[in-house]
């Protein structure tokens, strides 16, 4: 089998055989297939496209390129959250613990922050002493224990994904619906877990711009799940402002402790007691996505999912003193207020230029060898919907740089205001599953 | 500048601006982008195409990538021909030394064979002593001296084309017609001619395996050389059997020196007019094309055209006694007859399989270091049109190895016979200018 036959194959339209994908992730993965054949290949896909079958088998193939995590010693069924990233999405400290502390087990590895988007290790290394990387053994222990960890994944699990990933980023390749599925899905299934949500988020700020592009995204993936026999679901999910109030590290761990001791923004609370109640139901713990959604709340209600996210961050070294007071979290040196200059309501909050300029002002990496400043970033006090009166305050800018008029202007442009009632839509646009 | 977003303006459809095709094209060159960029912008442009400004750019970009030869000290009008590659197509040999004997000036650059298809150079080396390296002053020198120089480009000439060839061989971009069309002008426009006929081949054995491609390819070229100022016009021809009768190395020049002495196949002597003529026509030595193909018809009538063959490889020391006496040149120790096993006209000699079975004989390379033996070929005793009975001879093979009956057996099945009358086509069958 030649590289340059599977290439001319997909290039001329052809659906690549499961021989031929596998031959090519195993090449590449070992480094017998070069780069610049890659790159042909993901280039010819991008217009030529893959078909659920082809789309699966790759995914299949990538997932099976390294280390696979095997869950099966933690009893019960294993749950997972997965979000395509946006901007302010803590999402996963929050509904995490609640499912945790209803008895569905999380065994959950996540990733850092790039760019514009945070990365839940990230957020909760704000947290002095807290260990993202675990031996295999010891998370499987911890969940069985606690029925909660969330670690780093470790080089060895998906090295397909990894060197795939990184050769697209560069030859324009990204934006590839059987690329993109692949890639989450393989790192997701070779994290072990039984059952999958995925919140496919759209618009500024988030990886799908549009609506439709995100339910294809997404169905792509729950269909890449049930062909590889995972209870895999998906939710579409707004980004056109940023996710409840606050962006950056400390910021939003903040947010989530508020969250679950009852006291979160109004978007993030209802994501979660959604996205919380269909995690239920896929760990066969609730019967409905309903029944799932009430448990979710009683768990915030009796702080039970905060009590589990104080032994998740104790389990893996984390000062809880923090979370048990949040006021211990060093505070950035300067702290911008941004006002408005007129009246009106809240049309937009331009995620993506809120996510820049929190990266800006400390909170993320441009490039992955940046250091994160911990405590950096934006705390919204107006969202889509709020009325604003001229002189008010928008947002708090948290920094400990100079110099930084620029983005301060910037954070005032993101926000659109309208002279209209602007009515704010659902979190939740569209629930995908077979 | 960066090379991922020159990538995404060609993947998106846009047009390249005339600094981002340089800024690749230089990049390439110096090694400063990488192989894998470079293929998945080659298979973005198979994709989505270049217009008629952008492939002009390319192929200038490529011809001032490396060396570009200074023909200016010539004096004269400079004319170059160049075939897209065939089957026993010796034209050069024949058209260059008949051109240059009506007084224009051929300045040839020339390549070797790969595959089914010869080359000009490993021909003319089949006559003891020839050299087709040589400097680029002694190269204008001859040409101004006896009319024609036919020498092998050297290494500094179009970098950028021979790098992004090897790679497009590599990873399924070859079939482009803006990148073909950009390789072949580059290199024929850093040769240095003022004019230039291209000969662009169709059907089996050729490299554009369809009439519509071939004019295609032979139009984009000619509006190349247009847009950078060189008087370039193409022919479109059938590669439907191969050209005249003899296929191999010293077959071919001998056939060349018959058609030089009025002694050639009739195709191939209907070639050599014809282009003739048209070259005569753009070195302005003939008014017309029909002139100019009188004038090559008294070269040959009036053996001056052998004359300035012997000139020229008298001037690149080859022994010319080969050419006055070709009964000199090493015969194959094995010659097989292939005979007709009924009777028919010959509807078709599928070129392809003729070349194929030529290099197994031993006339062409599988490799680029392979040796080649320039006695082996095959040569034909029937060419489409003629009438065949049982057992009478079709070809005869020539080599020097053993155990080549399966190889006999391809050769008869290169014949199609009919049992109606074959009208043999027109070996011209468009002429393209502007």
């Amino acid at each position: 089998m030649r590289m340059v036959d599977i290439i001319e194959h997909k290039r001329d339209g052809l659906e690549l055989s499961e021989e031929e994908i596998r031959f090519f992730i195993k090449g590449y993965t070992d480094g017998s297939i070069p780069d610049y054949q890659a790159s042909a290949l993901t280039m010819a896909i991008l217009f030529r496209g893959m078909n659920k079958n082809e789309t699966s088998i790759l995914t299949d193939a990538m997932e099976h390129s390294g280390d696979t995590v095997d869950l099966s010693s933690i009893k019960g069924i294993v749950v997972d959250k997965h979000s395509t990233g946006g901007v302010g999405d803590k999402t996963s400290l929050a509904v995490g613990p609640l499912v945790a502390a209803c008895g569905a087990k999380v065994a959950k590895m996540s990733g850092r922050g790039l760019g514009h988007t945070g990365g839940t290790l990230d957020k909760m290394e704000s947290v002095p002493g807290m260990k993202i990387q675990i031996s295999s053994d010891d998370f499987i222990k911890q969940v069985n224990e606690i029925g909660i960890a969330i670690i780093g994944q470790t080089k060895a699990v998906d090295p397909a994904d990894k060197k795939l990933y990184a050769l697209r980023d560069v030859t324009g390749t990204v934006e590839s619906i059987p690329l993109i599925a692949s890639s989450i899905m393989s790192k997701k299934l070779a994290s072990g877990s039984d059952a999958i949500l995925l919140d496919v988020k759209f618009g500024s700020g988030a990886f799908m711009k549009t609506f439709d592009s995100a339910v294809a995204l997404a169905t792509t993936m729950v269909e890449i799940g049930d062909q590889l026999g995972r209870d895999t679901r998906a939710i579409i999910t707004d980004m056109d402002e940023p996710l409840g109030k606050a962006v950056g590290n400390s910021l939003e761990v903040i947010e989530a402790i508020e969250t679950l001791q009852g006291r979160g923004p109004k978007d993030f609370v209802e994501l979660v007691i959604q996205a919380g109640g269909i995690m239920l139901e896929q760990a066969k713990i609730a019967k409905t996505r309903e029944e799932g959604e009430k448990m979710i709340q009683k768990a915030i209600d009796d702080r039970s999912g905060f009590k589990k996210l104080k032994e998740l961050f104790k389990a893996q070294g984390g000062d809880i003193s923090y979370l048990e007071d949040t006021s211990k979290f060093p505070v950035s040196k300067h702290i911008h207020e941004i006002v408005s200059d007129k009246d009106g309501y809240v049309e937009r909050i331009d995620s993506l230029e809120i996510g820049v300029s929190a990266m800006k002002l400390g909170a993320g990496r441009a490039t992955m060898d940046d250091v994160i400043d911990p405590s950096a970033g934006i705390v919204l006090n107006k969202k889509v919907g709020d009325y604003v009166k001229k002189g008010e305050l928008l947002a708090k800018a948290y920094t400990n740089k100079l110099n930084i008029e620029e983005v301060l202007n910037e954070i005032k442009g993101a926000f659109t205001l309208s002279t209209k009632h602007v009515i704010k839509q659902p979190m939740i646009h569209k629930y995908i599953s077979i």
